[in-house]
């Protein structure tokens, strides 16, 4: 088996075998395989595709290149993990893990720094002060074991084979594919151990997926590969053609997560949440997602979820105060309002513009976009 | 502009554009673009192909990336070249060099080495004791002017660029794309700088191209570039599923060569060089195929065209005893007869593999296939 062999026929759009895909992901991953050639077998995986198997076999080979935690192991039963393939001012880790944790699902996350123009969940939770966000494991564990809910940045070495493949894609013009899109998120969602798993899959301007046909594509795809490596997956397509809730910036998504968790949110980022809780209970607790509705809206509008992340925070030594005074999280030191020259309703926005420019203002942390 | 947007650009089956062609062949010649770029680039060519007017861009700047000669201005008017896309045991320039030659036409010749399987005309050439094919600039244009005749091995630097992208397309398998073979040979072939040239264009296992169909599509491409370009290029679609002529290696192929040139070669060889001969004669000349035929044939029956032979490799200082007896050439130490064991014909030949075990032998330079 040669390299030159897999491309070729990767090119002549026949399936990789998955002695075939094992080759190249350890391969290249070990360094042994150079660039040039992983480069070609992306573009003609972007062409030629790859079918549900060989995704899920590429998801499984890339999956096991590094750290593979079993949290069911470390933690117990009713783990339950939420992922949103990008979108601009996603906060809902924020309110989704203290609403399913105050109803008995787990939340143990290990989140990623800000990829792109969005800024992680980890990001936004450094705003509040005394927060931390590197624990060594044990704490990590012993937390979310005792209050069901910890959120971390990301430590150990989780799929290295995806971040080799993705600084390759990222100047290849190979990142929109299907099936490598799928597999570099799921091989990281399958590696960091939840039994359960609730896919927020974004469209629009903001998103990868520019259409819901795409997304739902996308979505299709990384259920399939969930289920085929034995996991609960379930995904939402949804919208993403204006910002999530009413602002933009880390310590203001804080203080928007706080809003919501005390019932006075914005409408749509509420609802949004309700949805991916009742699916992540309906999976974590084995009930229907309507079952898992009433939950969520329980824990929500009872205040026992904005307690529980009350617990959380002070659990990660976060000063707590904060959260019911917002308005001494740290902001940026530049904010203005932009008012709209005519009245009338916004019904579009291009919000990877928007986090763009948040970007550029100090790594999407500091800047504020008023609603009109 | 960056080769991120060229790839992505021809990812999404655009036109590339002369600008974004320009950057790519000059940043990739002086190591600016990086291979896998490079390969991501190509792959994406192989996939979405690139029009006419792409293609002979690509080519020019290929052309242009190293030497260019102008033969009409260093060796005069009714210059001729040849070029054969690959085959096994095309010993045909050695042919219809002396026969267009001894009609008036002038042949020029840097020829490269062995590609892959196939030994080069140089290669062939050196069989005989005492021929020069390293001559000094000057020595090869006098003796093409004075006796419309040489052929030596390349020494200059043609199409560097040409160089670099079949090194990485060799290994990333993206040699099999027609806008890439038709560029890179007539890249090379426009810098050697002929005014006229004569493609042959053969299928088969034996070549590049293994159906009549592409190597149709192959040759009008070529063709077409040599428009745009400014030459006069014809090209003849011919089959390489039995090797031509009779005989494999170097030595013996000179020997061959000889025999038909004596007027009792193997018809069908004989013929072939009658077609190229025709075509060659007809754009050196400015005359019919049909009075380029007749010429050949006259060269080549009354014995003209075997002088011509003598009169070059004696020029280019080879024992042209030899020519009359060729016995006395280097054949290689190891030869055998593999005989049938049953009676018929042989209709189909695996060309390609007969071409391997010859560069196994020794460089494709000391093997034997007889004909049943």
């Amino acid at each position: 088996m040669t390299m030159y062999e897999i491309i070729q026929k990767k090119k002549e759009e026949k399936v990789l075998s998955k002695e075939e895909i094992s080759f190249f992901v350890q391969g290249f991953t070990r360094g042994e395989i150079p660039d040039y050639q992983a480069a070609a077998l992306m573009m003609a995986i972007c062409f030629s595709g790859m079918n549900e198997e060989e995704t899920a076999i590429l998801t499984e080979e890339m999956m096991y290149s590094g750290d593979v935690l079993d949290l069911t192991l470390l933690v117990g039963a009713c783990t339950v993990d939420k992922h949103s393939t990008g979108g601009v001012g996603d906060k809902t880790t924020l309110i989704l893990a203290p609403i399913v944790a105050s109803c008995g699902a787990v939340v143990a996350k290990m989140s990623g720094r800000g990829l792109g123009h969005t800024g992680g969940t980890v990001d936004k939770m450094e705003s509040v002060p005394g927060m931390k966000t590197s624990l060594p494991s044990e704490s990590f564990f012993k937390i979310a074991k005792e209050i069901g809910i910890c959120v971390v940045g990301q430590s150990g070495n989780f799929a290295p084979a995806d971040k080799k493949m993705y600084a390759l894609r990222d100047v290849t013009a190979t990142v929109n594919s299907i099936p490598l899109i799928a597999s570099s998120i799921m091989s990281k969602k399958l590696a960091s151990g939840a039994e359960n798993i609730v896919l927020d899959v974004k469209y629009g301007s903001g998103a990868f997926m520019k259409t819901p046909e795409e997304a739902k594509k996308l979505a299709e795809t990384m259920v399939s590969i969930g289920k085929r490596l034995g996991r609960k997956v379930s995904a939402l397509v949804t919208d993403m053609d204006s910002p999530l809730g009413t602002h933009i910036g880390n310590a203001l998504e804080v203080k928007e997560a706080v809003t919501v968790l005390q019932g006075k949110g914005d409408a749509e980022l509420t609802r949004l949440c309700l949805i991916l809780s009742s699916h992540m209970l309906s999976l974590a607790k084995n009930i229907t997602p309507e079952e898992g509705r009433k939950l969520a809206e329980d824990a929500l509008f009872s205040g026992k979820a904005f307690d529980k992340m009350k617990q959380w925070f002070s659990h990660q030594g976060g000063d707590i105060a904060f959260l019911d005074d917002p308005s001494g999280l740290s902001l940026s030191a530049y904010s203005c309002q932009v008012l709209s020259e005519k009245e009338g309703y916004l019904s579009k926005m291009k919000t990877d513009e928007i986090g763009l420019s948040a970007g550029e203002l100090g790594a999407g942390r500091k800047t504020k976009e008023d609603q009109i």
